[in-house]
This record gives structure tokens, C-alpha cells and sequence, in this order.
């Protein structure tokens, strides 16, 4: 029994500080090279898809994370260049701003006030939308 | 750019009627063949997990769903015997209790009114029990 070719998995983490910045870094690689992005990457075989957003936010910025919170799946067949790939995106907080070493796929890391008025990579923009309205609904909660 | 090799994409289906039963599947195949199981299948390159979730939803029980509702994302390495699959769970409505008609992987379809007396696949107990939650908080919206 087999397994069929189905869309590469991937995973994106949206991290909040206290003060609702959220970490973004630079892409060191294409696609999108330069261009701000979330932290994130592909899952492997045998590990969740919360171990691997922990991981990738482990080596991309160099900082653990905790509760994660889920935002939404993208899967438009068009969001990746490379081919079709589909991102199970995340929420998690801070307790405090602390400071990320950029490393793996990232050419720089930083926290950022405004993102709205950066070029973001794939549809990261879409993500971090989304996870602004999971963000009040969490507070009302 | 080649993509990496990552966990088999599959979907899943919680699909309530008005009075609050759940569409499920007698699996013809295996593994857990004979289980009861949410409506479901492997996401094709090319097509959205929401799309898919309705190709599957059409081909194993002949109805049509709207709107869905992301209930979670189930990635336990050993959740299937086939290998590590990742599934994303919607949950949807029905206006009405339409009949289903079993094709595809299903020996037979029928709306349930307590699932948890039913030997169910996979993890498909705890996704219902994940999409009930999400359907009392979206009915206090």
C-alpha cells in the first residue's frame, strides 16, 4: 500500500511579542530572496507538523516556542513557485522580545511593527491577516 | 528546486445534518476495513484542500457540501498504518439529511446520532470530537 504524490507539506509561524511585533526574517534563498517571510519550512516524515514548525523556528531564529494556536491551511496550487506546496500556519507569543539569531534559510531576523508596509514572500501577508483575526478572537476568548 | 519528500496530504470530512448526526463510512478497503470512517482521501497535486475535500466528499457519498469550517490538522506519525499521513479536518453543514450514496472506498454511507458507540478508523474518534467543540463555539458566534 503505497502512499500517492500528494502537495509537499510545509509549515509557518506567526510569533507575536508583548507588544504585538511580530519576527520576520529575510530570505536568504529563492525563491522570493530577500523578501520578508515567516519563519517556516518543509515537514519531514515521522515528525508532526507542530514538531516541525518548532524546529524550523529553532534553526531559522534561534528561539524556542510554545503553545502554538492554529491559523488556517494554504493550499492554492499557485502560493510556491518551486511546485505545489501547502503551509499549515501557526500562532504563538512570546512572553518577552527576545533577541532572534538569524540562521538556515535566513539572512536576517527582526521583530516588526508594521508589517503591512514590507514585501512579503508567498502569501505570507494572507497568513498574517488571518492570524491578526485568530488573534482577537483568542483575546476575547 | 526540487521539493523534499514530506508526509502524504489527506483530507478529512465532518458533515452534520440539521439534527446534529454525522455522515459516515463503512471502509471497503484497508486498513480498517469494515470501520466506521469520516468521508475522506489523498489531496491531488494541483487542487486546494478544500477542493479536495469536496471531490471526496462527491465521490464517496455522491453529495455536495459548502462551506467549511477548519476543525484541525492530525499528524501523528503512526496515525495511519500506510505511513506518515497528515490529514486536514473541515466540518459542514447540510440544509437537510440528503441520502447518501456509497461509492469509491465506502461499502456503505449513513447518518449516525452517536458515533462514540462505533469502532471508528484512524484517529477520526478525536476529530469529531475536536470538530464538536468547534461546532458549539461557532453556534455562540
Amino acid at each position: 500500500m503505497a502512499l500517492p504524490i500528494t502537495p509537499a507539506l510545509t509549515t509557518d509561524s506567526v510569533i507575536y511579542d508583548p507588544a504585538g511585533r511580530v519576527l520576520l526574517i529575510r530570505r536568504k534563498n529563492e525563491p522570493f530572496k530577500g523578501a520578508f517571510a515567516l519563519p517556516g519550512g518543509f515537514v519531514d516524515i515521522g515528525e508532526t507538523v507542530e514538531a516541525a514548525c518548532r524546529r524550523e523556528v529553532r534553526e531559522e531564529v534561534g528561539l524556542e516556542v510554545g503553545d502554538l494556536k492554529l491559523v488556517g491551511v494554504y493550499s492554492d496550487p499557485r502560493r510556491d513557485p518551486r511546485g505545489h506546496t501547502v503551509s499549515v500556519a501557526y500562532l504563538t507569543r512570546l512572553p518577552r522580545a527576545l533577541a532572534p539569531t538569524a540562521g538556515d534559510d535566513a539572512e536576517a531576523a527582526q521583530w516588526v511593527a508594521d508589517w503591512r508596509k514590507l514585501t512579503l514572500a508567498f502569501d505570507h501577508a494572507q497568513i498574517l491577516d488571518d492570524a491578526e483575526t485568530l488573534a482577537r478572537r483568542l483575546a476575547q476568548d
